[in-house]
């Protein structure tokens, strides 16, 4: 069994301490924090460890807190020679304390406490500092999940900018759609199949050819009939740079 | 069996024809084209007719043709006092040839020739000028449709509005993530499984409650840093409106 203590608190911390119990090859040994009250709930109390000082030895320490407290959580904790991974679409591994051998375990899945997610079908993107752990962080990688890549600092930040338009970016979209449902008094669930086909139309098709849409057809008239509906300056004007956006792709092509 | 007709030869008729080909209580009377060779694969050559003055006699006659097109083929189309219906989601039904009873079959969904969709999960919303008609065309949709709307043009406009964001808009961010990708020879594919979650998330939490990632947690460090990785410039714009807009939804709350 290969021991891994989590420490962190956010929703990162929550679904991997969730699927670690459940993996038969993977010791949960503590889950560090803190403030034990927000997780009393997701472990036995004595697996929790709110003194950083004083963790168990284990064979790797993720590190699911967010971007800017990696490295200050990492030093608080006393261990040495150890397996530190963060778990940062855009952090480098050598934030982390440099008394220890370190690399990057990045889950790239969007998680909310009150949504279930399947491990196994999320992407885990890893790295290490010496070639010699990575044998170990594949192991748990793929002791959770089926999708495990090697990818670079580069690399990684590159998935983790794409990630921000394709899923946050994309939320604030169904985010707007909502708002003008609602303004209108038209029930939003009436989008829901066409934002699952969208969504899982680019499984078949390139993004290029999926394209639909007036400004896909330079359809002015409908362009300016939806900027005349819309009354919100800030819809408007995410309207405008997006149709342009799509207008102007259509010109390279 | 109710006896419709289509007008068109873009990818909504395509999949109305496909359909309606495959329901027994409806049957395909023509298919009215401009162009025989654009269609010659859909139906068997008798149904195809390309003489708008001399049209078969039909229960319906469905215009599945661009929203410009929609006033003059119906012009075109010599019949009188038969219900005609168009597709669009921002047109108003009374642009079609007034010697007629006239509505709307608004099927909202994102249609590509290349990807099969099925028909049972679209919403169709329908609008009818005569109350009379209602049931008829009530009963086309619900044959091919489980999901059936009766939609009024302002509401039918909001949600033509809001399927812009949430269709086109995202599959356009969906290319931005894909360009990003291939600039950094990550392959895209590591990214569907994360566009899928973020779909399906809103079937469960409201748009506001799936919301993540630096915007959402006002992370302004690797905002700036995401701001300094892209290095085109409509990119870049598109990634500060939309975080912007994110931040100040925050605000609101």
């Amino acid at each position: 069994m290969i021991k891994i203590s989590i420490i962190g608190s956010g929703n990162v911390a929550y679904h991997l301490v969730k699927t670690i119990l459940k993996t038969e090859s993977l010791d949960l040994v503590e889950l560090v924090v803190r403030n034990s009250e927000s997780v009393k709930n997701w472990v036995e109390t004595s697996k929790i460890c709110t003194y950083f000082d004083a963790v168990q030895d284990a064979d790797l320490y993720i590190f699911a807190v967010s971007d800017d407290a990696i490295e200050s959580v990492s030093e608080k904790l006393i261990v040495k020679n150890r397996l530190l991974v963060h778990t940062s679409g855009s952090t480098a591994f050598d934030v982390m304390n440099p008394n220890n051998r370190r690399g990057v375990f990045y889950p790239l899945q969007t998680f909310s406490k009150n949504k279930k997610v399947n491990f196994k079908s999320i992407p885990i993107c890893i790295e290490t500092e010496y070639e010699s752990d990575f044998i170990l962080l594949e192991k748990v990688a793929n002791a959770i999940s089926d999708k495990v890549y090697k990818i670079n600092f580069a690399q990684r930040k590159a998935l983790h900018v794409s990630a921000v338009f394709v899923c946050n970016f994309v939320n604030h979209l169904y985010k707007i759609g909502s708002d003008i449902c609602l303004e209108n008094q038209v029930p939003f669930e009436i989008l829901l199949p066409l934002i699952q086909e969208t969504g899982s139309k680019i499984e078949i098709l390139a993004p290029e050819n999926a394209q639909t849409g007036p400004a896909k057809r330079k359809d002015i008239v409908t362009i300016n009939s939806h900027l005349k509906f819309l009354s919100d300056e800030n819809q408007k004007d995410i309207y405008k740079i997006l149709t342009k956006s799509i207008i102007d792709d259509g010109k390279k092509l």
